[in-house]
């Protein structure tokens, strides 16, 4: 395993910020660079960030959230990528955009990683054309932390970005995945699962039933078959899956805290008597249930592109946009790219 | 749409039991037996339940229940297939078990249904195997329903019985689904949605692609794709998927009541103020939660064999069994089969 390499030479991690990305853009991208720039001075890192839109937009934000004195560069970009863009129709009509603009700066190396919380499809596929894979990837990934019972995460790994896989694609999602924990996480080895409908080597589709043996023969910490119950009980630091059905189980976990609140309210406002109960209730729900909140992983990372790209919700808020940031300069210095070539080209 | 026959002939609508299927067997399913025949006198339903498995068990366990008295035809079988057996070597090395004797029992025109809570891969390979499929029905799909926000439950179908599905199957997957919703839950025009990873008719693997245009041209009320996040939101009454995708679905939400359970109990266990605050939300969490319990639905069936053979869970507690046999008398009287042969044959 290579050696962390503190990032201390004299030249900054130059973080390029899509500033016109998320649903309240340029506000929660302004506060959340600002918050991330504080935090990058007082822990002494050598980073900063680039913001990239709309320049009249982001000086008057800037000047409203009073952060004109942090001194950001502002790269101006004329158009944007809006949610409701078809993501190849963009990528071709809309060659002024933040996004392409943005991450174009980073290809040419003028930046070491790129952030946005715009449009997921348009923001993978803009870096897979823009920034190229890695050695040896077959298709790059994004992967998504999950709660458990545990007192770690769990990331599930293809949570998108590809519907229909192969087994290698699956094993590839697998080494990423194993990498991305170790390094960012710090879990030493970390156990990789591949999500299936039964624990039998023999249980599964045909992609599944391949797939389990590249990785029993990998040199990953393969726990085996994984089964949907096993995910938020943190059975393994990796969930391997197919995007097709990361997206589903993605989703339906994210639909859990409405669905809850739902019947919460549901119950309280059938009675004074239970109206009071679940009064009562509150304090413990509240307490119980953070950590569920996907503002504290700081985005979902593109694993497999030849570059740094962390990809947001669009409802992203300045915690999750300064969280962003600090993942970008994380995987930047720790180095995670160089780690998948050296795996899967080894 | 056919109308609804009332059983009020001589022939009663009898129901075959697996005494020996479930983890508490036979001592559940006897006192499911018992409330369910309760039921049927009080209700002035004409039917009747076998007890199938090793007759002095049965005996001994209708004397310790005190369910003599309802005089229970009692059928004997040698063998019982455990949950660990394979379902296929169950089936060629069992054939005195009392899952392979009752469903033959029903074949034989004995019986008007079968239900059991053994293990489930040979209740679903027995029942196929020994019923053979409804005319039209490529394969045989099992149902199950989760809670949603709204006030009827969604039919998540197919559960797990079909792990590589072609468009085909997930259409019949819809038609089935739909007649049984109509049927059982009442509901006129059941909205079908096919579980997907985005809204846009273009989204999708494969598969997805090919049976949403299936299931758009049928003359199902289709609702389109769904994603993971519209299920527990009750978009629709039944979701649409492969058998790959709903066992994951289905485990992943069976887990969630133990995983926010495990995150109540930490939060508890911190300190002995967060103790009471926890003690304070128990009553409203528990009135809350109820309706999310899958005893209720009391089993679910296997779409789609030409019988009616009604599943349930290893730890079926009584009142499920009991739900399990009303499910079936009903599921006969209100013909089911009939509407899928002629919905998949015009």
């Amino acid at each position: 395993m290579a050696t962390t390499m503190p990032n201390a030479a004299a030249q900054p991690t130059r973080i390029v910020l899509d500033a016109m990305g998320g649903d309240f853009a340029p506000h929660n991208e302004i506060l959340g660079a600002k918050d991330a720039m504080q935090h990058f001075r007082e822990n002494g890192i050598n980073a900063e960030v680039i913001l990239i839109g709309k320049e009249p937009e982001i000086r008057a934000a800037l000047a409203k959230h009073g952060a004109e004195h942090l001194n950001f560069t502002v790269l101006h970009a004329d158009e944007v990528v809006t949610m409701e863009d078809e993501p190849a129709v963009a990528f071709r009509k809309k060659r002024n955009s933040s996004l392409y603009l943005g991450l174009q700066h980073h290809k040419e190396g003028k930046a070491e990683a790129f952030v946005s919380a715009g449009n997921t499809g348009a923001v993978m596929s803009h870096s897979t054309l823009i920034l190229g894979r890695i050695d040896g990837v077959s298709r790059p990934t994004i992967g998504t932390f999950l709660p458990t019972t545990e007192a770690y995460p769990t990331l599930l790994v293809d949570a998108g970005a590809n519907v229909d896989c192969k087994p290698k694609h699956l094993y590839e999602f697998g080494v990423m995945g194993s990498i991305y924990v170790r390094r960012i996480l710090g879990v030493e080895n970390p156990r990789v699962g591949l999500l299936n409908v039964g624990e039998e080597e023999i249980k599964g589709n045909e992609a599944a039933l391949e797939a389990h043996t590249l990785l029993k023969e990998s040199s990953l910490n393969f726990a085996g078959n994984i089964e949907g119950r096993d995910i938020l009980m943190g059975a393994v630091h990796v969930v391997v899956c197919d995007g097709f059905v990361g997206n589903i189980v993605l989703k339906f976990a994210e639909s859990m805290l409405t669905f809850l609140k739902a019947k919460f309210t549901a119950f309280a406002d059938k009675s004074f008597g239970q109206k009071l109960m679940m009064g009562a209730a509150k304090p413990a729900l509240k307490g119980a249930l953070t950590g569920m909140n996907y503002e504290e992983y700081g985005g979902v990372p593109l694993l497999g592109v030849n570059g740094v790209s962390i990809i947001g919700h669009g409802k992203s808020t300045p915690l999750a946009l300064k969280n962003m940031i600090l993942r970008a300069e994380e995987v930047v210095r720790k180095e995670v790219n160089k780690s998948i070539e050296t795996a899967l080209n080894s």
